[in-house]
């Protein structure tokens, strides 16, 4: 089984994308390129969206045109609609990703129509995406537990996941969105996902709600999963729990690997540096334990 | 392999000693109280240090009178000396606890003699256990790191665990004081012990000083270990870096392990009322994710 791990950063969409106050301009692009010298392979950088829906990423197109690229990181987009692939090739996004739901009152209460319809809807942006050879991302939200269901159906994410790979997208991030689950959630779930799908093509998207999230990324790994994504300083948060955890911190997870010989390819302390001034500019506490303790040793 | 797991609640003594303001009498008996009633297995209730080295535990005597003792729990004391095993048996501690170092540098700087002597020194003090039918649990400290002399050998674990067993010890709880230690170093430490040692007198004390705790649990658990010691909101630190995080939540540990359907007899809302007591009581900030996120699911 490889050694090397893919890490995804989120961090500048998954993460700052709960922030109320609005995060500047400049502070986004140089979250960007701190991220970019980390050595991580692909840095989610924004998301265009209606900013009706997610002012914080209303400036999404100029973070894009305004960052330094690393030629070994990916830079990549989260694209809810056509209008929004658009946009996303316009500023430059080298990827994107689009998303649908593991759980049927999910979708229902989050956009109005049931799994299967959401998948259509993206039948015109993937054709877009390929015509300018962008790859395309799927996101699977809920696959360890919904807010509205409680537990989620492995058939139903198989099922989702299947329509998703067959429309063309080329990788899969399971996301365990209200951080429900534990290691042995993630053991019976990736039991019945690895009988259809091979592990290079399934990414792991934990939260930290319930503590659960590093516990998580070792039986993944032990089920041979070798792509992840985490989130520096532990940025974001549950929109189903105010003031609790958010994604898991990329601090957390890459002392995890890096202890373990795993190759991620990261500085850790280039890592964490970006965390601290991240939190720093917009005044947050920083979430990951790795971070605070290197920072407590130092004082 | 059993199901069963045994959870050892550290929080009044591990937990609250590096508490610096201190601590009524009122609210450390209301605590154990309330613990009590959650279903742990035994509670570390206090130490019998000199008040000069911890005053924080002063008063333990008068917290082991004044609690009310459920008789499903065991209400065990930390005793570095045979003075405090004498007051510990005066105050009514049903069980002991002794510790050494599996480092040298830390041994020799923390108590002034090397880690054979810091046992020998704990003959006298067992004898006299013994002959008042009070079990003698042993800590062993720095088991996956030192923080002044980095890697621990784990021939040096072994051979401490050896002496403490040999002197009539019952249970070895194995700590990684300054929670350096990540699920790899657990899988490669365990490996070696269990050559030598049944995992039913092994006991894993971890800190989430790196994030690593729950992912540490999960390989204990793999390898058989049934027995672990947590703290209530994850009270406790590290004096080695000040500000960073302390012990491993009992929440965030009972969670993971109640949804794997292991049976710690655990009543988790209970716990997580202790929690928020003491953390308002003493003005904290809860470290529990799991008790954050039903704080925040419930607001």
């Amino acid at each position: 089984m490889s050694d090397k791990v893919k890490i995804v950063e989120v961090g500048p969409r998954d993460g700052l994308q709960n922030e109320k106050q609005p995060v500047s301009l400049e502070d986004k692009v140089r979250l960007v390129n701190l991220l970019s010298e980390t050595g991580v392979a692909e840095i989610e950088t924004g998301s265009f969206v209606s900013p009706k829906w997610v002012p914080q990423m209303a400036n999404s197109d100029q973070v894009f045109q305004n960052i330094s690229r690393h030629k070994n990181v990916v830079y990549s987009a989260l694209t809810p609609n056509l209008r929004g692939m658009e946009a996303a090739i316009e500023a430059g996004a080298e990827q994107v990703a689009i998303f649908a739901a593991a759980s049927e009152s999910f979708s229902q209460k989050n956009i109005n129509c049931s799994i299967s319809e959401s998948i259509q809807r993206f039948e015109p942006l993937i054709a877009l995406a390929k015509s300018n050879n962008i790859p395309v991302r799927a996101y699977i939200s809920c696959v360890l537990g919904c807010p509205y269901e409680g537990e989620v159906s492995h058939q139903v994410v198989i099922e989702t996941a299947r329509q998703m790979m067959d429309m063309g997208c080329f990788e899969l991030s399971l996301g365990d969105t209200i951080g429900v689950g534990t290691a042995f959630d993630v053991d019976k779930l990736l039991r019945d996902l690895l009988k259809e799908f091979s592990p290079n093509v399934l990414a792991m998207h934990f939260h930290d709600t319930y503590g659960q999230a590093v516990a998580n990324t070792l039986m993944s790994l032990e089920h041979g999963i070798r792509i992840f994504d985490a989130s520096v300083a532990g940025l974001g948060g549950c929109p189903y729990a105010k003031g609790a955890s958010g994604n898991v911190s990329t601090e957390d997870m890459v002392y995890l690997l890096s202890k373990s010989g795993m190759e991620t390819g990261v500085d850790l302390d280039k890592l964490v540096a970006a965390g601290e001034f991240i939190c720093q500019a917009i005044g947050r506490q920083n979430q990951s334990h790795v971070a605070n303790a290197l920072r407590a040793s130092c004082a």
